[in-house]
């Protein structure tokens, strides 16, 4: 790779547009941090790149959260990354043609999950807050983890994407858990509930019963429950890290590069 | 179709041989029940039919538990109804390119997990079978299921694409149910597990811990789980019926026409 060489050196100054320019690449992966403001420069770039009839390939959620229709509609675009990182959920929809969505019902925020899963067993919200912080799976500032932001632009993706709903952040019915003193019902697990039908786009605390297949979802796992006019499924596994995000968008990589999609 | 017309009559008689001569199908879909013996007639078919450069989807078990590389090796062949039924599996793991499959671990067989779940419950062994045949979940003679061979079938399969095992059905260690008089061993939930490594290809029954993933997956669902160098994953919803046998058939149908594999 350009960056493993021993006398690398950027020989030209300019951002990502001039880049595209002068690399020419068949593809574009991006993993920039997710502007929700506009989507800039990336939703730029895909538009260009696309044009192009290239290849964009992206762990960064904010411009499909933003304008899905517009880039999805637009050429062939990866985004298995953007959900549940390199467990496949956009993916795992992409072989199940022929069937029609009727809800998705999941756990997609592992920063809020581990703090529930804390909570659950105990601590306060502050203390599992301060205890994800530590560990690396909450920033800073994790106002868009606990707030329920980052799930809703999760639960965007996936709405546009399997239910066939034309919809931004912006529609997503969010609560967070940043008012929530319990995770803990009864026998029941409040857990973080990104759903979606037809209908209602919502992101908010929920409290599950234990032989719900989410339930047992705990720390900082994922999990994505899709019920089809079929049947319903439901897939779970590691929704970040760094190893992760890089398999979700090679993944991706390799099956476009066998013209799957 | 065919079938759905009122002056329908079939004008030939002959062996399904002799069909594909004069049908000259772009694709043969296998739904004959499984012969363990020696996967005849289909197994001879699916050699014709690759030959000649057409499709097989199948989701008939037995030629791929008995002879798997020497027909995955020679085309194009469909086979996620094999596995899960309309489930994705076989087809999960396709979306999943690039990464290595260290182990494998699922409850394949509905039958024998309905079995357990009952017992789980209280009932006996036999009082459970019963339940399970006057719902018709179990045969009559339900041997295949409770003995673990049908689950060493489907293990077989999966061992053979995802861990590159060259092996078939005798390979693999099968211990079934029926001397089970109990399915609940302190917390631990008994489940027919069947497992493969490099090392290990093995059907038997296991006590689950509560947090075990597949723990909840109880009643005639069926759940796995792939640990692969990146990521552990698990995939659970209903393995056998009608509709998503159909719908097992159907998504290979739809994504081999996309010339996808």
């Amino acid at each position: 790779m350009l960056g493993d060489k021993q006398d690398f050196t950027v020989d030209y100054k300019g951002d990502i547009f001039l880049a595209y320019e002068k690399l020419n690449p068949d593809a574009v992966i991006d993993t920039l941090p997710a502007n929700y403001k506009d989507g800039s420069p990336s939703l730029q770039l895909y538009m260009k790149v696309l044009k192009d009839d290239r290849i964009v390939i992206t762990a960064n959620k904010a411009p499909l959260a933003l304008a899905f229709k517009d880039i999805v509609g637009k050429g062939r675009v990866g985004f298995q990354a953007t959900v549940m990182s390199g467990t496949p959920s956009i993916n795992l929809f992409r072989v199940l043609p022929g069937s029609e969505v009727k809800r998705i019902r999941g756990i997609l925020n592992g920063t809020t999950n581990y703090i529930l899963t804390k909570m659950y067993n105990g601590l306060s919200f502050t203390e599992a807050l301060k205890d994800a912080q530590t560990l690396g799976y909450a920033e800073s500032d994790p106002t868009n983890d606990i707030s329920g932001f980052d799930a809703g632009a999760k639960l965007t993706i996936l709405a546009n994407l399997m239910l066939n709903l034309d919809i931004t952040i912006r529609d997503v019915k969010i609560e967070g858990i940043q008012n929530l003193d319990s995770a803990k019902r009864d026998n029941k697990k409040i857990k973080l509930i990104a759903y979606a039908d037809e209908k209602t786009v919502q992101v908010r605390p929920v409290p599950l019963l234990p032989e719900d297949p989410l339930f047992s979802v705990d720390g900082v796992e994922n999990g994505l429950e899709i019920s089809t006019d079929i049947q319903t499924i439901v897939i779970r596994g590691p929704g970040a890290g760094p190893k992760n995000a890089a398999y979700g968008l090679l993944s991706d990589l390799i099956l476009m590069t066998r013209g799957w999609y």
